[in-house]
């Protein structure tokens, strides 16, 4: 079985042959912030799980290798759009590329990255590609509408639980989700084994986006990659805010609401009289809790899968690592 | 054989059905400005192509109108990025997408057209799909390519003729000479037939550019749909203005400059110091000889094709039509 460190390894080495040969494509300017968003790292998550979930099923993972890297240029090209729409200047400590470049370059970039991630797809000589392409294409205009309802929620006040866990499903879990399942599909798993291999990848990735959500409040700079606080500053609808509205007493509701309406503010004010009513409402541990419970789904899903133990233990490692668990 | 009115209204037809089914997707903000672009209007060039080109080859269209409708969906995704790009205020006499929602909802309900015109292209049941996601594919990335060149060109005074014709040719025919050929691959062309209908619609996509470029300088308001003396208000690296400069004396190259320069101006001032300089260019002249070079190849190539005579009729009223010519 492929550890996680060696297919990343595997991931990185062809991420590099593959943005060594975009650098010397032109026009220069479109292919740049393309290699630029592929270079600044990142933890190569999604096609880590797309060729765990082919090893599962085979030995034989050098097909699957374009898919991988398909999914994650096209992460990365939701990234450069959504940097855009949601004005944020830094990703994984370095200027977001409508900052180093221009909001043309980003936008006109982004939708190359999006169409060469269909290239690299198509280079898959499976039997089964064209299931793929299909979930794919499903998942990318999923990836658009959870973006979207994230939007939306900008000028709402009253998103509820439910509709939030919604948003970062489509936003987040289902490219996790369809990852894992192409992984599955390109081995030749079966529909239902598959269709498993998904619902653990949703609910592992509302899991991790819970967790993201808690480490943007609750989490340390240098690690973490961007700043510190952004949601609460933004007004951004997390589950930390949703929890708070819904428990907050009459006080604590009309200061929260008193923070989230000015445009001018001493940020490090705003995220301290924040995080104390966070604090006096527990909400680090009513997160911690909803993340726990995903993530034992994903583990039952995981564990009742007709799969030899030894088979699913990359996979198990890797979940268990990516919500900061170690056991 | 399908006239172009019974294959617009074919067409219109479906894409209204496909609209409302878009109208009552969620969520709204998303579908809705994919609808208002749908619903614009235009002139579904591209879609008509494709089903003449089929229609070359089979009298069977029904299979190949998903791929109408992808290619379609395609290019108002490009028109929503671009006219961000170019700051583009109007558009087919409306408001382009992103003056009349934002241009947040114009990148990402872009990004989702994007991928619907995948859906429905994945649509098609032909044994030959995969050669035309292929093509789609590639002519995606060629487009990108071409708007990405049109936008260096604002900074450079130095465009040459042939630097202008490769990004007509990748921002405008590629798409033109794809649609054709994934119409010809759908109904079962063979490889030599259905590379020359391409460069067929290279041709024609090339005449019909630099036909807009002209329109944009020397047509009228009202049919054209645009301002018209937008090009020359931007500095737009036209064919008109390539030519003027190259041609131009050094008085009349000082002139031209000069006007390229201050960022503040009396619009109609300056439409009318270049439209002068053109005239005495004699500049309408040369984009006319080369608009109607192209158009003469491509009819050549047309001609040449070994398809009887009166399946190639519709495609030659059509691109006489296009680059208005009455015979």
């Amino acid at each position: 079985m492929f550890s996680t460190e060696k297919l990343l390894k595997l991931i990185n080495n062809e991420l590099v042959v593959q943005t060594s040969e975009l650098a010397g494509q032109k026009p220069g300017r479109l292919y740049e912030p393309v290699k630029y968003s592929l270079e600044m790292g990142g933890k190569r998550l999604r096609p880590v799980l797309l060729l765990m979930a082919n090893n599962m099923f085979t030995d034989d993972i050098k097909d699957a290798l374009p898919a991988a890297v398909a999914v994650e240029i096209f992460h990365n090209f939701t990234l450069l759009h959504d940097d855009i729409m949601d004005n944020a200047e830094v990703r994984r400590n370095n200027p977001t590329v409508h900052m180093q470049f221009s909001e043309n370059n980003a936008i006109l970039s982004g939708d190359a990255m999006a169409f060469l991630s269909y290239r690299y797809l198509l280079k898959c000589s499976s039997a089964r590609l064209f299931d793929v392409v299909h979930l794919f294409t499903n998942t990318a205009l999923e990836v658009c509408e959870g973006q979207q309802y994230d939007m939306d929620f900008e000028d709402r006040q009253d998103v509820s639980e439910k509709e939030y866990i919604e948003m970062i499903r489509l936003k987040t879990a289902v490219l996790i989700a369809s990852s894992l399942k192409a992984g599955a599909i390109l081995a030749g798993a079966g529909n239902e084994i598959s269709s498993s291999v998904y619902d653990f990848g949703i609910n592992l990735g509302l899991a991790f986006q819970l967790q993201d959500d808690l480490l943007d409040t609750f989490g340390k700079q240098n690690t973490f990659g961007k700043k510190i606080g952004g949601d609460i500053l933004a007004n951004k609808k997390t589950y930390l805010l949703i929890k708070a509205l819904e428990n907050a007493s009459g006080e604590q509701r009309k200061k929260l609401e008193k923070w989230m309406v000015p445009k001018a503010f001493d940020p490090n004010e705003k995220i301290e009289a924040v995080l104390d009513i966070f604090n006096q409402l527990k909400i680090k541990d009513l997160a911690e809790q909803k993340i726990d419970s995903y993530f034992s789904l994903a583990s039952e899903i995981l564990d009742a899968m007709p799969v030899e133990d030894k088979r699913k233990q990359p996979l198990k490692e890797l979940s268990n690592k990516m919500l900061g668990r170690n056991h």
